[in-house]
């Protein structure tokens, strides 16, 4: 006999980077399998150390890491597992982002800026990342920064469901806290059953670079409730900002839904003083008990992710999960 | 003696595809230099043949070609091109595409679709760029789709100033014909002076897919100079739509300003009938006579990649060409 | 429960580019399985878009091309449907292109020219093709220009089985159009129970480059019925010139033979007019009602195609289709 | 049906070089397979030519290569046999080198030198392996040179097992023949139950470069029985001069251990000499029976080998077999 | 007129991470040229942001950054201006890295880990670095791990000419703190004239993994003054460990030499308790004042990096600069 | 001031391989350099080493590599000295390799063979090669296998001068051993100012395999001075019994023309034996005095390589000396 032949297998394992183990750990539970153990911990001059205690030979790996507070740390583990996995001839990578780092800086302003959206990407993919899974990027382009299979998910359903249901009847505009976000706006108009838009104009002055000037409501507000949305809530100065003007602009209530909160300080401050009647967000990002307020109303991704994880370790069609537009 | 030694040149050499040799050897005037010579034509199956007639060692390559009509033949006939000039040994290669082709298609709208602006950046560093020139990408982020330095050139300071020259004194808002060119409308009304801004809100039925069930105007118009920006214009539809809807809004007059003129059919009927004061647009792409109306300015994209080539050639600083930002 | 274990599965799934749709119906009815459905159609400026109708998660995927007229916008389309692919997460894609493109461009014929069967190999593994499927390279090198597993297959036998039959007891002699198939005419020779060869010199004046002076014929065809043979037939120049030499050096009859019908203007016409009996060709290419002649007999290459197909799916032994030299 | 779905399979195969087909034999013995049936040699001017006679689609491909004497030549077929199952559409390529070439040279000395032992891993990699099986590095940072999952496997039990069992109740001190191998030292001195440790200090003239001026012995070695252990024995200058310094110093009796016999001359002559007990070799290289030592013993790597393939097969938990910090 | 064409010059540009900008100024001091200025910051959410000044345009760029304490942040950070620096097309950009990070991870110790020094070498590779220049490697090997020209230099000269003239006298034996570390301080005893050695060996028990039971001095150290050499010193346990098992033995004096010193804590608290004469460190890394202790040598490593970098952009042979062999 | 800048020059360095240096020797004699010296030399077991003896950075490096008997070791020595030239920093590599080895293996004949050819040039590239210099490839599509400039010089004019002056006036024909062969004999016919062409057809039994059962000559060669032209004479099977069979057919005289004389055994008898006149080669490879014949005359290849390296440094314009069809 020159050969011998057995049948292929492929084995779901699933891996939590230490930015927020509880988000992992919701994720497991919903498909039935347990975090793979590991030993992971810094030496003392800050350098990450990861070792998995099982084997992971052939594995149809998920890489979870949640990249919060102490971001390039996080970033760099992340790397750190992949480059483990694939030295341990794990099959088919997948890191799973809910949070995409540095989203934000996915073009050059001026000259000499880097595009470190871009940059992250390609430093996954060398890492040796095979795929890529990850939740409201702050634009869809970021999607085209890696070189493979990404599969992009869509909480605004999520944030729409609880806030169609809780403000069914009220007089509803949506509206986006800068010009760069009113497309994202126009969908949440369509979602919430054709409601009117606006958006905050920030007007600079030509002759002084950089230096906004004025704010202006574009769109009618008055005696409406304004669902303000945005992609992430970092110190939360344009979108409290933003509430402030619709207030003065005759908004009857503000209800701001957004799926990342950073809460970089002072966010808690200011949206604790901003008027909004409810701030509801995701918990992609961990949201320590101090920063939570009472308004503030987080629904678990778990579950989303959870079902994205299953359906591509079956090969399942998972179009429906990913996409806003068929919302 | 064991070695020789010379002092380094560099020397510009200028190369233009068949899509529009016009713009090319605009180009080249202002740079002082000729078109380097070349046999380039198809097959009679259409394969696309190309040689230099002159050598092309160690040159700093420009190759200039502006996808217009017949697209996927100037994309292929830029791939051969760049191939030709690699295997030759040229020292660097510039593509110079003043409209980036496929720029529409830069993310997934829906699963199990193509990102063919990542692909067509990863198609022109295979055959061989090293470096990419353009103007007024549809989205700031196609830059980070390739892996090399981007001269991102922004025509809106050239159309401004016709604008602001010709209508000074009018009563101007800006207005984006839908809610994802906000942002660059935004920047426009920077440019005229903080000008306030309006945009077309487009609603969807949510039970059925993709359908536009009515466009609203979302700001105010009315008895205002309205002009209407965009990146392109194809077949003119979203334009002249919105042109009309502004008119109905109460709108005293229109203008459209774009940098590339697609102009596929039927757009100049559509522009020929919407009512609009002037067509101001650039020579990023061939205006055929015959699709040239009476109202309609063409001003010439030649002079600022002219000195963007220059200063790329000799080191320059040339942030300022490239930054809207700080127009 | 740590991991969760499953049976790996693969499946088959073929696409079609929109060249020459009814070649692949043909190819997967041999398969037994339907084409995955899809969307694919050109915006006005030219640019294709395609969109999978299925779920090709997982797919051991065929996408079929036959590049005839529109030569660079089927390239194209072949790009983007596997960069969709790639993107969608099928596990392996295989690019079936019956005739390759630009495969004459497989060197330098002078300096300063570009190397396009090269790059069409770089540019289909950028795009995310892993393997290479053909019929009848112009030159068997070409294989070598990709990186991956090229399966190669040859229409000899199919053509060479048809003359075999129908011209049992003629006095044959195969006859190479010029200097560079000789090679390509002794195969053919073997195939046909040792046949004797000739070809057609073309001789250059040295003092006039490139420059054909006369046409002679080497080897003895006088009285013969010559089997004219090439791989494939363009504009019918050289291989109608070459049956006009052989009547002139008093062949009886002669039969051309050819993978490859690409039959661009005039090819038709100067077939009709070459005095050749028969003119046997495959369908790799399309070929219009309009161009058929009484006398053309084409071959279907689908069986081969599907059964090679069939054999990759399931790792077969499948040499016996690849292999020339073993007929 | 728009598809068809078969369960995945993975099959076995493994292939021998030339270089020393005994070992391959003997691992496919306990592997229950034979080798895949091949064609191999070298045209009249050295170039070889290697075709399988098998399919080898799909095939989980071991190929397995000893290189010993003509060395380059040996990683030259590797590099062919890698290349021709790439292209005949092997699943994955493990290469198996029990002793890897170059090892020595994994880093630059002084300036201006090549770093072989990393341009080996690259080439590996280039010609299409995806893993790499190897023995005892001469320094376990080689491992990082390979893109990919590296299986390092340890000869030190098998050849510790055979001292500790033979030598049980000897006073034992382990000694480096050089302070390079004082790290490895330390591990067989664990390994041999916490035995002490010694090794041999090369004195050097600073004023002139890389002369050894005189040899000392760090450690006490007096009465010992001395067990010198290296990575390998080229021409044994250094492990012969380490015995008889140990001599010199006192040592009762000097038992020699090495992985790798590579054994070029005049290794034989200074063994027989050197005055050793024994000399403890594994056959990862061939070790003709003109170059056996009545005090020679070679213990066979195959089981290990053979042991490794078989879990890399299966996906098995095989870190045991790889980890000398394990032992 | 086809070409025009100028001189090529080069440009040497230093730009300074943000972790230790003091060594950057003393360099560029040296060089007589200033630090490219950049505006560097982080966002609220620890999101790294470059940009710089000037242009770089053309740059022979060298990007200096000491990773110290906050080791992941000052990674991210150099992997973000050498992506800024490919992307404003910067001519060739090299890595100044005084203190290599995560030199340590240099090999699988076990299976399942990471080999983090090589993937740094790929990030570095992947974001942009043509060339990378570091001092005293943990392991040479870890130079064969970046893709392209390493400049690899030396501190001992520095720290052994400071020893040796201070010293001049003293009965030297140069000690290594473990096993691996020996080879190393091999060179250190050339370099002092032909010193005797020594070294700690550690015994473990084979029956708990990873278990030190106990060290041992191995080589004379009765009434020397011991040099304990080592690479670096972290937390200092190994090497304060090391000199009070040298006076436990006999050592009249014991001084500390070590280029990279990282001093977690307690690393300052051990020193000063460690009995030692002297510690003599290098600047690669920051040494707060609060670290310093009386008998603490700090020699500056802004020279001998200044120098190379001044012999790399001038082209000159510099082998000197960089071989230890050659000291 | 923040930058220093200085006129880049370039500086001329050439290498040269072990396997001929004679040739090596006599190129730089044209260029007015010397060789840089280099310490070369192989280990016991065969693993070669190679250091450089002067600075290489910044050199436009020439390495020169003549691929004769032993052809693995000097493939494997050619790809170490890139290696080294790399990480010592050279500025550009092109490797010359009048004979390219493995030229034959540039397809697959049969399944489940590598294509060796394409192996090389990847290798080449792999190991740092920019560039490649060769002379006569065996068939042209080579040049497409090398992921960049190929410099692909002809030596059929030095050859074709020499016998055009020797036997002006003879009544030549240009024969072409085998049938793979007519298209170069056809440049040759060209070049000798259009002369008739014949060639050698080998009849193969279709139902043994690869048998050849006789061989006919295709074209007149009665009473005629037959020019019979190869790329490389091997062991001279082919080629003699080509001039065997074409004095049968009545050949007044056979003179044999190739490029590269490998000259393996039994090619020296042969040729001795086979009757014809002269045996016309070139120096690519080196003809050791044993193997020369009385009528064999060996032409110089270093002046043309010299004048392509003083063109490929100096950029200029040297297509006249690469191409055979502008002959």
């Amino acid at each position: 006999m020159n050969t011998v032949s057995i049948q292929s297998r492929k084995t779901l394992q699933v891996f939590s980077g230490r930015a927020y183990p509880e988000l992992a750990e919701e994720i497991v539970k919903y498909l039935d399998v347990s975090l793979t153990p590991q030993s992971a911990y810094e030496f003392a001059n800050g350098e990450i150390f990861v070792r998995f205690e099982e084997s992971v030979r052939g594995a149809d790996a998920f890489v979870v890491q949640s990249c919060g507070a102490g971001i390039n740390t996080w970033v760099m583990e992340t790397l750190i597992m992949i480059d483990a996995l694939k030295r341990a001839s794990a099959d088919r990578i997948t890191v799973v982002l809910p949070f995409y780092p540095y989203a934000r800086q996915d073009k050059k302003h001026r000259g000499r800026e880097p595009i470190s959206a871009r940059l992250i990407s390609d430093l996954l993919h060398t890492a040796g990342a095979d795929r890529l899974m990850t939740v409201d990027l702050h634009t869809d382009q970021t999607q085209g920064f890696f070189d493979g299979p990404v599969d992009h998910l869509f909480a605004m359903r999520l944030l729409g469901d609880h806030i169609a249901g809780k403000y069914k009847g009220e007089q509803i505009t949506v509206v986006a806290p800068d010009s760069g976000r009113v497309r994202v706006a126009e969908r949440w108009a369509d979602l919430l059953g054709g409601a009117p838009l606006a958006f905050i104009h920030k007007t600079r002055d030509p002759k002084v670079a950089n230096t906004v000037v004025t704010n202006r409501v574009v769109g009618d507000v008055e005696g409406r409730t304004c669902v303000l949305v945005d992609d992430m809530i970092d110190t939360g100065g344009t979108i409290t900002k933003a509430a402030t003007k619709l207030f003065e602009a005759g908004a009857k209530d503000v209800i701001i839904a957004s799926t990342h909160g950073i809460l970089s300080d002072p966010a808690t401050e200011r949206l604790r003083d901003c008027g909004a009647t409810e701030i509801v967000l995701t918990n992609t990002l961990p949201i320590p008990a101090d920063r939570l307020l009472p308004n503030m109303t987080v629904l678990s991704i778990a579950p989303l992710i959870a079902k994205a994880i299953h359906e591509v370790f079956e090969d399942g069609s998972v179009t429906s999960l990913f996409s806003a537009d068929e919302a």
